[in-house]
């Protein structure tokens, strides 16, 4: 034990030295087995997050009995050592002094990040820990250095060329050879970790039902762009370049990704559907139709990822009248775009960010638009969700900084879910406090405003529920001053021409637009697999915060996403670009390491708690 | 005047001091308009090297009457100011002192590179000096922290969305409005200047016969790999990842081109033909006819850039027989690789990189291939030229110790021609001790070897005259044990079935390629403009060094090549990807400046000595 009764002063110690000091300490405590001693190096309040390279899982444990707990399952296996900094350790104020850390275990290479704190006997301890996999040992990408020659030189016996090649594998893949993966859903979740996959060396197909990579975006309204800034964009191994938009429209982000998936030659079908998938246990693989351009074949991959949008499928609420309503009426995925509704009364259903953007595109082309808000909603405008949210890790003056989308992926990984809501509050209380005047305004003309149960903002609303927030780029403006109609209302039926709400308030409509959010993704796995197997894999996505649609108990980590569930071989992928960019590793790795026949002793596989 | 009898000792003085000290003679001198200082601050044998930011002309002068001149003819209206060094000074040995340095001039940002040396009283002088203009004041490329917004945020008058917005500017362009530049030519060349063209705002359009971009590399014989690296390669913008190939393979490289021609939304018209170019002198513009895929289309921009190829026509000799030789006969450019030719004897004419990628092809699939050298001919081993001989510019290695390729192409263009030779024969000495029984073993199996006129190897026949050598990649050891045929000599004529040497030869053959080489680029623009502007223009490419087919006099530059030519408003460009990289921006600023009205007084224009 090396906790003494004397305080070890922090001060004069540079906090370089203290992360070194502390490193050794606990890589001594994990080399000679010593959980107890590894435990006592964090603080009672801790939080150790782990992404695949202790737990072979997505996992965070919390205290000492959590930590103990793991340590005593998968120290022994896991044979970590080698700890140190990769940059300068950093004085982050209150005593924290924090550091980038890399190590290595028996079969990978891994990087993390530590935060400690001088307990109250003054000796550092860890408060939070982030540990994660960067490449298994043996099985490294070919890059850099090692990247493929391209050219044969000397004489090769296959003469065919890289074309012919390539062309060989795409007609033997799905027939003669089966894919070890099959990604379900070519968006950006898809094409990212098909990409990953591609470099490690995994037999992959990523299916999508579009006539092209891309099409997922192209194909909805037209004046969509992305909310998230592009340093929190960039995906795998290409970064955007730095004279790429901001907000990227919809149609150049679609090409983007279309360009991304030929490049990375990442094995992909377009115009394909799965029509069902059975899992075999015997035989320990999936059995899975599917429609290829009209044609039927049948796949057999060992892995079946869904990465069909964290958004789920479309929700669109039942009421009475639907059938009667003579108007146009449609879920805000399958909405157009304005230009079809010249002259037409268009009632928007919902308050969020599909609403608010189809609203704003409506009255932008003189359409006359009620929004129906059916509860609260977040606002954050983007330059201060921009500046004040994302700046510090995602902007220009970031990299200005040395800030590389690696380390910022790190750094937001290391803050605990458990405590997260702590780091956000603040910057929403500053947001409030900036845009003040802009909420006055908008609560004057009748919106009803939150931010989020324990007003820590947008961020955590997404993790917990996916939904309930715009970040305004200038819908609200235009609710405040009149031109976007309001209405407050819950949705009582429907007439020929009319949308009446509970009040009795009725809304002339020739089109209705339902932007009324999406269920669970494991709706996709019931329609694909059988209500069986979606309900032994559970709720997809959400904290179990016990805040507005995310139930406790509180579950650590996103439900069921990149990482095993309760259903042999079938994974969930997806959210927006950066965790689409940064999750695919580690799900990338975990796939891997089967393919590859390694043991990958899942530690705390998840409990389900909730159906959808 | 600085010049002082007592030596000034460089022993005792950093780097960093010495050139700060002669940065402040120099700006001083330039100050105060003194050019006898300011030409006393060079060597008597110096030179310097000005890429558009004194001369807007890419020209070196040399020694101090000539660089007197320039700074007689062109100092005053530069105003350069705020000379710096963009990082520490480095010592190069032999009491050579360098650095990258940054300035501004009055329309301009500007950066080089100087090296710096004892004159006989020990006084610094320039050895070298390179100065490149990087962007012009007042219309700075959109990147970084001024990247566009892409979304519109508020309300705008404009409710097109990004699509829409560049479907209708591709309906206008071309008729409604016309392009300030057309870029002929869409491969590497035009592509990359089609970018930077786009970044700038200039309206132009990058025109090109084939059915997509990218069919340039495509379209060549099947086994075709880049032979340079890819460190080497990249273009502006948008690097290759670091999963690229070391040497890309045709098709990967023709993926690339096109997809990069859409992200940079390079206005790009394929399937189109220029048919005629005539300069109109009052009006100051080009009247050009094309054919847009069968449309006959009449263009009129200010300024016209040929970007065939900086290899020009291909070039077949006229020898007697070809009419009645009964096989089939192509150029080089026009062979499709070997897979029709199984069963059939191919003698190939030729011995340079194109002749031994074909022959090497054929025979590893079988087929009786037999090469006549004409000439010797330069090899050199595809890993020594990369270890030896860019290795220290261009590499992983060069990569990880924090060379850029920004770095790499300033230190590339800081030296002079006049004298790179100098820095050339000792790398290829080099490369000949080392591969010695390589080159042995080449030379008992018949093959004319050189070097160079005087030993300089690869670099200087391509500046010189862009052929006479091969980049090994397994070709040579073929010829040196006997799979590939050798024969040396003259094509004398052919029969219906063999091709006959000078010595009386017979070599049988259903097949002839003529891998006989192209002409200079001129011949295009005699093609397009007639013979008289291709005589006014006169050849293109070389350096007048008076050594195997680049006749003097001494030119100093390449002829013709990204600079203003005799014939206004015509313009060359062209080059291996790193020429199209590096040289597209001084190009483009050249355009720029002229197409928002900036005098661009050019200093140095290049006379005309040979035709083509």
């Amino acid at each position: 034990m090396t906790q003494t009764l004397e305080p070890v002063v922090t001060t004069g110690r540079t906090p370089q030295q203290r992360i070194d000091a502390w490193l050794e300490e606990f890589e001594t405590a994990l080399a000679t087995l010593d959980i107890g001693r590894a435990t006592n190096a964090f603080l009672t309040d801790s939080y150790w997050r782990d992404l695949t390279a202790f737990t072979w899982n997505i996992k965070t444990v919390e205290g000492h009995e959590q930590i103990s707990d793991m340590l005593t399952a998968r120290l022994a296996d896991t044979c970590p050592s080698g700890f140190g900094t990769t940059e300068p350790a950093t004085d982050d104020g209150d005593d924290v002094a924090s550091a980038f850390i890399s190590f290595e275990t028996a079969v990978g290479r891994c990087e993390g990040h530590v935060r400690i704190r001088p307990d109250d006997n003054g000796v550092d301890k860890a408060w939070t820990l982030l540990t994660t996999m960067q490449e298994l040992k043996g099985f490294e990408e070919k890059r850099g250095a090692t990247r493929p020659l391209g050219a044969v030189h000397g004489s090769d016996p296959d003469t065919r060329s890289w074309a012919e090649k390539k062309a060989d594998e795409e007609r033997d893949l799905g027939r003669g050879t089966q894919p070890y993966v099959l990604v379900i859903g070519g968006g950006q979740g898809g094409i990212a970790l098909g990409a990953r996959l591609r470099q490690l060396g995994v037999p992959s197909i990523v299916v999508d039902r579009h006539d092209r990579p891309g099409d997922q975006w192209r194909k909805r309204y037209k004046s969509l762009c992305l909310h998230d800034p592009v340093w929190y964009d960039h995906l795998p191994y290409l970064p955007f370049p730095d004279n790429w938009p901001v907000f990227a429209p919809k149609d150049k982000i679609g090409d983007w990704l279309e360009f991304y998936t030929k490049v990375m030659e990442v094995p992909y079908w377009s115009r394909t559907t799965c029509l069902s998938a059975a899992y075999d246990e015997t035989a320990g693989r999936w059995t899975v139709e599917i429609d290829r351009d009209g044609e039927r074949m049948t796949l057999y991959p060992t892995q079946l990822v869904l990465a069909t949008g964290m958004s789920g499928k479309p929700n669109i609420p039942t009421v009475p009248g639907q059938d009667v309503f003579a108007g146009e009426q449609h879920h805000s995925s399958q909405h157009p775009g304005p230009d079809d509704y010249a002259g037409k009364k268009v009632v928007v259903i919902g308050s969020n960010n599909s609403a608010h953007d189809i609203c704003k595109a409506l009255v932008d082309n003189g359409i006359d638009t009620t929004m129906v808000q059916r509860s609260s909603t977040h606002i954050v405008r983007s330059d201060s969700f921009r500046e004040i949210a994302l700046g510090g890790l995602y902007s220009e003056e970031a990299v200005q900084s040395g800030m590389t989308t690696k380390k910022a992926d790190l750094t937001l990984a290391s803050l605990p879910y458990r405590i997260m809501h702590e780091f956000q509050i603040p910057i929403y209380d500053q947001i409030r406090e900036k845009d003040k005047d802009f909420y006055d305004r908008l609560e004057k003309a009748g919106f009803k405003l939150d931010c989020g149960d324990d007003d820590s903002g947008l961020f955590m609303k997404y993790l917990r529920r996916g939904s309930g927030y715009y970040i305004d780029v200038g819908a609200s403006e235009l609710i405040a001053n009149g031109t976007i109609k309001l209405v407050q209302g819950q949705l009582d039926h429907l007439t020929e021409n009319t949308v009446v709400l509970a009040d009795g308030t009725e809304l002339e409509a020739d089109v209705v637009v339902y932007a009324t959010g999406f269920g669970s993704m494991n709706g996709w796995a019931a329609d694909l697999m059988g209500q069986e197997v979606a309900d032994r894999v559970g709720k997809v996505w959400g904290l179990g915060s016990d805040t507005t649609k995310d139930p406790g108990p509180w579950e650590g980590e996103l439900r069921n996403m990149w990482k095993p569930t309760q259903q042999p071989g079938l994974w969930f992928h997806g959210g927006n670009l950066h965790q689409s960019r940064h999750y695919s590793l580690y799900l990338a790795l975990q796939l891997k390491a089967r393919y590859e026949g390694l043991d990958t002793p899942v530690y705390g596989l998840g409990e389900v708690h909730h159906l959808s």
